[in-house]
């Protein structure tokens, strides 16, 4: 028999929260969550100059928010969206959770294939904390921590954690103690009440996608958006009367793809001289910011909008490679970033995000350090003044950005950030498939494992991406390299193999 | 600002988790708790000899499952469901967490009133993990320590833990990682589908005891027993699936009042001649016993039997003082015992138990030693292997009742449990309102804080309470008396206080 858990501990830790009782101040956090949006898709300038994208978005909320806070200019998150969100949840690089592909159903890898190419065999069941369901990496949830440490945790909208009927699929499993419409999707299947959000009338789903626990809306015609966000409104409420600090992961299905019209905003875009396609994105934009809109205004009537920390971040950059679903030349939607969602160039993986923290951050302030997603685990926690030790196998990769709130400069200025994608997402495009990339001071260098392609770029000189630097910079290239392919190591990444030799293709460091 | 909360010890433990992942072979636990079911609504005979009530009633699953475990005949709880549940939650003692009569509505007290009587402020708001809200007893969740250890954590059915808007009305701040239909409610507007569970066709509730969450149920034809019966297969499918070790708190609210007719059981014993009221009550419990089989065969099915934990537990005596419910004579609906829920008398605490653990409880075997609710905290945890120290502050007033499992004797034959009822819960009758009262050993002595009556039985001797034996054996009286004091006052217990002198009733060892 197995030796008995140990919770002499956990004793102990329940001891120090109740001392804490009378004196729980701390801040109530709030983690507004956007899907796919794109680092241009609003009316808030992120790029130095207010851009074209920027004039065609409605985004006041993002603006009050920033008026009100700081914003970040080189916010990073993965290519897609499970990379992301195991990041967040666990604090470790994706090259570490090896969630680098889109999660779903139970043992099946989203991948397309190539001739040639071998794909490992990634942790296509997404992320957990417990249990042994194979192709899993076990993490430990910073929500859990915030949890024990005292806060109530609440968790709407998207997940996407695991794979179905798994532990990670369920919000709860990660320390959310309210969960409204979290499942394993990473998308849905539509926005619209009309069709019940994608459940048939005799209430089953039509789709994997169909957003669970929405039901008093079906039929309502209240788009999803605006469901889930009078859900959270009310969860603000609760955790109000509860006398204990929250957090809420407020995260958004917008704006993902279907994009449906959300028709309290369409027709506008449409009288605008907008096309159907266009309007109907800006909508869905639009109707993301009134949430966000809505919940600043409830934190005010709360009377803690001066404990009250509001984070606004997205998972991955905006999609550009659909022609389906936007219009004008494809990979330009994320300009002055190149190409889109999937690719680890910048249009795919810099995020606008906005931290207003009432004290600390100083009213429409900018910083332009670079993050990455899984810096939130540290900066949450450290936040909610819950210190934290991880275990020796959960390694934390992220490094709190709470100095740069401040206004003091990133810790680390050589401080490395590695993104690991070796799959095949589906879609083509720029920067897009079975490649790695690491960003250190001003370089990013992005490493393809099949066709052997080095790309060098010094990112604040060319945001763009225009100039591969790779043959004229030799001695960066191979440093960056090096560095890269030791990262990689270290983090026991996974790389494609080569069906011609049965050999795994180089890591970035053994090629010129 | 308050110091940092120091999470050292919470990743200590779970690296001891992830060590122990490989051979998690742990036993699945269910509890199945009904509502309100008294020690003879059962077919399965619990007193020495078969009752009528045995041949009134059906339940061949509780014989089943008896069958094949252990049969309690002993084992009690509060009189009234929420000190049961606070205790069974907590593992304090009612006496110790105050939560003395039922809750509902944040800061309102059920108590009726009595001319000359003032009633302590008990803790009408239940308990909780976690927040600071007044009248609030803070305890540890044993759930929440299975869930710490690596239990997936299942809740369907009624909660009653806290009152409306504060943290311990929610089964997630219990540690539950999935919660159907749990909340503050300890009650439920009804059991039919036809009237959704207590909400208007709009979908609002029309009571505060709608059930919440079988929305999908509405209109269906489906009774709410079934209800959750349904949803609780569901979930251990997918705990299965999980690939950890779970535990079910399949908490029904049958057989509470009101008792609506199921009638997949109705007309049979109406044919049989029972009359419309006790043939209701007869479908309830009918029907109860259907989900224990469904669910003992999902288990069987499951692979799992072997090594699956089931427990059938009551959570207060059957209701007898309520005639527009049931027929026959008042406080006889348990008999052999006297009286019914909401008394200190047998008929309101002494509950219909079952434990079968395979490869430890011997198949169809009995124990007579008595158990205490809070017991079931130290001995779940037992069950699942984890070993914990309470917080000072937290103390836990439960006995694993394991050995008895194995068929040893109880630990300490002079054990002690303690009732304290400082309140009106509003029905009259035997043993009801404002007393207090100690088993130990043969005797139980119930004592009137306003009247200062003591009433003594010989338990065995004496199953239906007839014979005071108070003033027969005086030493008895006063060493109990003096044994009840003590224990009431070292577990800070609330009495009711004297209007005419403004000083609190006597302890019991204060009065002759």
């Amino acid at each position: 028999m197995r030796s008995r858990l140990n919770l002499f501990c956990l004793a102990a830790l329940s001891a120090s929260i109740a001392n804490a009782k009378i004196t729980d101040k701390r801040p109530d956090i709030i983690l507004f969550m956007v899907d796919d949006m794109g680092w241009q898709d609003t009316s808030l300038p992120f790029a130095s100059d207010t851009t074209a994208y920027n004039r065609m978005f409605r985004t006041p909320n993002m603006e009050r928010l920033a008026a009100s806070g700081m914003k970040f200019t080189q916010a990073y998150a993965c290519a897609i969206s499970s990379p992301t969100r195991c990041s967040l949840i666990t604090g470790a690089n994706n090259a570490r959770h090896r969630v680098t592909n889109w999660t779903l159903q139970r043992d099946k890898s989203t991948d397309d294939s190539m001739l040639g190419v071998i794909l490992p065999e990634w942790n296509w069941n997404g992320v957990a904390q417990s249990g042994e369901v194979n192709n899993t990496y076990i993490g430990r949830s910073f929500v859990d921590l915030l949890r024990q440490s005292g806060y109530h945790t609440i968790h709407v909208g998207k997940a996407h954690f695991g794979a179905i009927n798994t532990p990670g699929e369920n919000p709860a499993h990660w320390g959310f103690e309210t969960n409204i419409a979290g499942h394993a999707g990473g998308g849905l299947a539509t926005y619209l009440s009309e069709n019940n959000y994608g459940h048939r009338p005799d209430g089953s789903a039509y789709s994997l996608l169909a957003i669970p626990g929405l039901e008093k809306y079906w039929g309502s015609g209240v788009f999803a958006t605006e469901a889930l966000t009078q859900e959270a409104l009310k969860e603000i409420d609760r955790a109000v009367a509860y006398e204990q600090p929250y957090f809420l992961y407020m995260s958004h299905y917008a704006v993902h793809i279907p994009i449906d019209k959300d028709m309290r905003f369409y027709n506008d875009y449409i009288d605008r001289g907008y096309s159907p396609k266009e309007a109907a994105y800006a909508s869905l934009v639009e109707g993301m910011d009134k949430s966000l809109g809505d919940i600043l205004d409830k934190v005010e009537q709360s009377g803690r909008a001066d404990r009250t920390i509001i984070i606004f971040m997205s998972d991955n950059g905006g999609l550009a490679s659909q022609p389906e679903w936007r219009d004008g030349e494809l990979y330009t939607q994320n300009y002055p970033l190149r190409s889109g969602k999937g690719s680890l160039l910048e249009g795919g993986i810099r995020e606008p995000m906005i931290v207003c923290w009432p004290g600390v951050t100083t009213p429409g302030s900018e910083c332009n350090d670079y993050t990455m997603i899984e810096d939130f685990y540290p900066t949450i926690l450290e936040m909610a003044d819950v210190d934290f030790v991880p275990d020796a196998d959960k390694p934390i990769d992220g490094f709190s950005f709470v100095p740069m709130l401040r206004g003091e400069p990133m810790p680390d200025p050589e401080r490395e950030i590695v993104w690991n994608f070796p799959n095949i997402w589906g879609n083509e495009g720029p920067g897009i498939n079975l490649n790695t990339a690491l960003r250190r001071g001003q370089y990013k260098l992005i490493y393809n494992y099949v066709t052997g392609e080095k790309e060098l770029y010094d990112i604040p000189a060319d945001i763009s991406e225009t100039t591969n630097l790779a043959t004229q910079l030799p001695e960066v290239t191979a440093f960056m390299s090096k560095r890269l392919g030791q990262r990689l190591r270290d983090m026991d990444a996974q790389r494609p193999v080569d069906a011609a030799t049965g050999e795994p293709f180089p890591w970035p460091d053994e090629i010129d």
